[in-house]
């Protein structure tokens, strides 16, 4: 049996320091609070939108997170092992395990961190208040709220035709859908700013409503009441594509603007 | 059985297409060319120096690589599961499982390309060289020489004393060796621009005398011949620090000037 690595000791010990509710761990210590990333965030704002990976292959990896599809057609996100595509008209259908990815971030969901929240709370103090629960700003956040909501605005990219256009140049078409008074799980992460080029810094999230029948890209939303809870992960696995269009893409530069752009709606 | 991934596929469909002689694969196709690193550049950068991991715990996930020790004391460089730390003095003494680093990076070094290098070939061309060998500049590779040089010019950082300087400062006062005619193993990474934050984008790279008694960070060299292996890896798996040094480092913005400093002599 592998012994137990330092860094699952030092959350184990901020648990009990918190005196947190905790699910059982699994009982294999190498992916435990793993994070698994299927490409880049750099390659999807320039237009790599054909991956190699499958959600078959991904499901493997985690149960919850959010993502995109080939073609970049629609918004995924995964609940509870449940696995959705938002088209761009705002429906969310279950994904097919031969279904593939050009990007998506997934993990095991296991709370180290659960909490109620009481509203009004708009997007940016909700945003405030999961910072100010963390465990400082350089891990790897996954969080997940299951609530109700005053309002939840939300975006799901339509998908794009070859030659592929940039990401933030395919978001000047996006459908925005304006969901009042809805109840529903919003599941994301919040990432690090040193893991700008390979993911969203900050918080990225999409919305599942209640029945699964609907959901997208989060752009903005005011909760009324909820139950939060965050996984804290100190473990990052990244597997890149292989394919021509991955491998000679230009990743280097600094692309914040086309992220604010492309994510944001700023 | 795991069934294999797309990305060792398309490896797989590389190396065949450049008629390379491999290494027979290992049975786990998980581990196969994953990268495997502790913390981050930028924490180091920034003075954290203590870290969590042990090296009886790091020379699990690989036998080939480069890395540091706490209070930085000295440069890490393993070959063929050879693991030695080049103090301040230039030599090369072997590392036991109990010493702890706070940055290092490694995997189970598995060649996909092998080529005789003939000289002279200085740093910038070996690098160039190198560059043109690769499947694009957005996969990991690790990198390793075994030859004879006209010289190679590295330096040992000392080990420091709390509070820690950043590594900027501490590089000021690096001693640097200088080796002429020395035979030995070039050992290290070509990172992804997009890494950067995580890793060193580019060329870092250790240098270990056939003799396994000295060596060091290489800050120039001229091959005169030797045999180039390169692995390239689509696999990156990341394991943070959790003590408070690191959760709360300020790792944010680009410190690209630092690391040009404290990397490359520069």
């Amino acid at each position: 049996m592998p012994s137990e690595i330092p860094s699952v000791r030092a959350l184990h010990a901020w648990r009990a320091h918190n005196r947190l509710s905790v699910t059982p761990d699994p009982p294999d210590a190498s992916s435990l609070h793993e994070i698994f990333q299927n490409s880049t965030i750099n390659a999807l704002l320039k237009g790599v939108y054909d991956g190699s990976m499958t959600y078959g292959e991904l499901k493997r990896h985690g149960d919850f997170g959010l993502g995109t599809f080939n073609a970049l057609d629609g918004e995924m996100i995964a609940v509870d092992g449940d696995f959705y595509q938002v088209k761009a008209d705002g429906v969310a259908y279950p994904v097919a395990d031969d279904q593939r990815t050009p990007f998506a971030t997934v993990l095991f969901f296991q709370p180290t961190l659960r909490r109620p929240l009481s509203g009004p709370l708009d997007y940016e103090h909700f945003q405030a208040l999961v910072d100010g629960l963390m465990e400082g700003p350089n891990l790897f956040y996954a969080v997940r709220v299951d609530g109700r909501f005053r309002f939840v605005t939300m975006r799901s990219i339509p998908r794009q035709a070859k030659p592929y256009p940039p990401l933030a140049e395919a978001a000047k078409t996006q459908p925005i859908f304006h969901l009042e008074t809805v109840t529903g799980t919003l599941a994301g992460f919040r990432f690090p700013d040193f893991a700008r080029g390979l993911n969203v810094p900050g918080f990225h999230l999409h919305f599942l409503t209640e029945d699964r029948k609907a959901g997208g890209h989060v752009l903005n939303s005011v909760l009324e009441r909820g139950e939060l809870a965050v996984d804290a992960s100190a473990r990052f696995h990244l597997e890149l594509p292989t394919d021509p269009a991955f491998l000679h893409a230009d990743l280097g530069h600094d692309q914040k603007d086309d992220l604010d752009r492309a994510e944001r709606g700023k």
